[in-house]
């Protein structure tokens, strides 16, 4: 008998383990948490930020129309900023109208956007796929509405399409893929692995989908969550699902500012199908019927003013320079049976040991690592619960993100030197 | 067959039928709209909002945490400043404690609160008390996660206690408390009335739930929304229930400041038990991992600095002349037939026509209002979808606080002489 009266998503939703060791990191103040998926203090565009809302404050007119109520899917001259800012990054050949501002809201950053997708397209007992490993609060959402999880492993260039395709042709012939609603995908310096998905890869998986459509019963989404996407310091940028054939019914792209502009302005935007964006707009307006304005009439004067691009070359920049300390550090101090990779934008390393090392929360090595002061995210937390596979256990992100330079070098000598303690002991 | 793969949540959720409102005020021009509950654009405080940003940002410390993540709970200097505001409200006899950081949180408006509630608590089936008539976007939240509601009829001083009564012992006798969740009061200058619940009132229906938790066999809360409690211009403040004989493990206690600072900031909070409110924050850690942090900071300089309650006095002042030209308008235009209440705060003034004239959408009346380019929100739209009753069809709320003191004598004597036509054809 339920006595808590609590709703049944209510008593189902756990404590995110991520929270542990958010206040473990708090409650000790020597630790050096390389865990948070915080971002660089130092860039943070404060005067840029300033004087963006002086300009906004300074006229009754504007001001007036960024202190009072917007609209639920979020400012016109937003949503055409960012659909145009779209365009250009895929490259001017796709149509227009899939960047359209029919097809995209505001959200309060991307999160937001994926809970609003999750409740309106899964019921409990519902399947998505998604990456091994994934971005766990994603999967906290997962773990909230009951669904059902197949994990896709991950290579270095994208999701393993063979694996993609059998996981299909199984759900197929059970017939659980009338339950399979969607495919998460993050495809730009994912994380918590770091690793970009190439152009043919996620193309063809959105073609794989659609062949398994029919048997499905319903439309089968891609979601292309692009968080990362602008915090690239090297390589080129690869164009986003909606330039895929036939993306305009399929798509849907997630985007945010919190992490290339500024995280405590929580503005995020979705681009996707209008029959589907009916739907999401109406459960937004249930929610918190439309972002701040504030915030949105200040990503749109960053935008317009060009301040957004200035700072993006200014960040990028600075991860660049963590990033380089952080890969330094790591060959110095990491033993050679770990295997990385040098990040090429994003905020994470991705650190696969030796398959007998355990990583996880309860391991003799995540707790050698607290007893030396230092913070990693254990692997473990970032597979979703498949049934059909053991979580791997013996893999850490670590972040170069929220560090400070000094920090990072100390963070991996640390780490290194836990490691070292831990691998050969 | 469900070949949208929506999920049940999606398919339910219907467009609000305010969306329509919206946007039939939008594409008419000259179109005067009673209808909307935005704020006074001119009190906005956008000086003060520029000055507050400006010396927050002005400091690298103070700008680099306003413009980083926080925590999901919201900033814990704010949440104290918040206890303290409402504990000086409510009176200092109540124990402090009620009011402590540790029982609150922040919302991305109050609305947000709402909707977080009502997913912790509610299966679809379950059943929530409200008043007739009531809140109409929470009447999207209830309609969206399927729930029944009972309407419990609201006098001038707050709900119909008899009725509350007879209420909670039908549903006891046939067993439907026992999916019975809560009871969700507007107790302050109500959307859409404008009626504030006396002390006597809402302490006597907190106690009355709590004779029926044994036969619900959980706890039924009390969820108050004060969302109005600062636009007070007349009368006396009321302590909110939390200063209530055994509030602390029962009464919810929503409070926004969008209404009385800044509509386009969205910050909301909410005071409730610690055991619920751990639930309703690893739903919120789902949603969005917090409120913006920017927001947040503003808010709490605004409190910290005085420049809130400054803003309240004008504010105050703005909405009781507001008030003062609809009342004096009404009694110009309106008919003698035609009942209403002189309002003492908030935004609304509810009128009641006699009950053979009918004012929903597809009434004569509403069109002919339109054709005089005068809009309302029909009062059919503020009942819930109550079985046990058919929904009154014979008012309307009208506000003063989007309109400007010229449309408002315009609007008010072109819906009167649209109601003298429908009235006295």
């Amino acid at each position: 008998m339920n006595t808590s009266g609590l709703s049944r998503l209510g008593q189902r939703t756990t404590e995110p383990p991520i929270s542990w060791l958010m206040s473990t990191a708090l409650a000790r103040p020597n630790l050096i948490s390389l865990a948070a998926g915080f971002t660089d203090r130092e860039s943070l565009p404060v005067s840029e930020v300033r004087e963006l809302l002086d300009g906004l404050l300074g006229s009754a007119k504007t001001g007036r129309v960024a202190l009072q109520y917007g609209t639920t899917a979020g400012d016109a001259g937003l949503r055409q900023l960012i659909g145009e800012h779209l365009h250009r990054q895929d490259g001017g050949s796709v149509p227009a109208s899939l960047y359209s501002p029919e097809r995209t809201f505001i959200s309060s950053g991307s999160q937001q956007l994926l809970y609003l997708l999750s409740e309106c397209l899964c019921d409990p007992g519902d399947l998505v796929l998604l990456e091994d490993p994934a971005y766990f609060v994603y999967l906290g959402i997962v773990q909230s509405h009951g669904l059902e999880c197949r994990g896709i492993p991950l290579a270095s260039d994208g999701i393993d399409l063979g694996h993609l395709e059998r996981t299909l042709e199984l759900l197929k012939r059970s017939g659980a893929i009338r339950r399979l609603k969607l495919l998460y995908l993050v495809t730009y310096f994912q994380n918590p692995t770091g690793v970009s998905a190439v152009w043919e890869k996620k193309a063809a998986a959105l073609e794989l989908l659609r062949r398994y459509e029919k048997a499905a019963g319903h439309p089968i989404y891609l979601l292309e969550d692009a968080a990362y996407r602008e915090l690239r310091f090297a390589g080129e940028d690869v164009a986003s699902l909606l330039a895929a054939n036939r993306a305009a019914d399929r798509v849907i792209y997630a985007g945010t500012f919190s992490k290339p502009f500024a995280t405590g302005v929580r503005v995020g935007y979705g681009v996707m199908p209008e029959r589907l964006l009916k739907v999401v707009l109406r459960l937004k307006a249930n929610h918190d019927f439309g972002t701040s304005n504030l915030l949105q009439q200040l990503v749109k004067h960053a935008l317009a003013s060009r301040a957004y691009d200035q700072h993006l070359v200014t960040l990028r920049a600075r991860y660049a320079h963590k990033a380089a300390v952080m890969v330094t550090a790591i060959r110095q101090h990491f033993p050679g049976s770990v295997e990385w990779e040098p990040p090429r934008g994003g905020l994470y390393v991705w650190a696969r040991l030796p398959k007998t090392v355990k990583s996880g929360m309860k391991s003799k090595l995540f707790r050698a690592a607290l007893r030396h002061d230092v913070l990693y995210v254990p692997g473990e937390l970032c597979y979703a619960d498949d049934p059909t596979r053991a979580k791997p256990n013996h893999e850490m992100r670590i972040s170069f993100g929220g560090a400070s330079v000094p920090d990072i070098r100390t963070g991996i000598a640390r780490l290194g030197a836990t490691l070292y303690q831990s691998l050969d002991p």
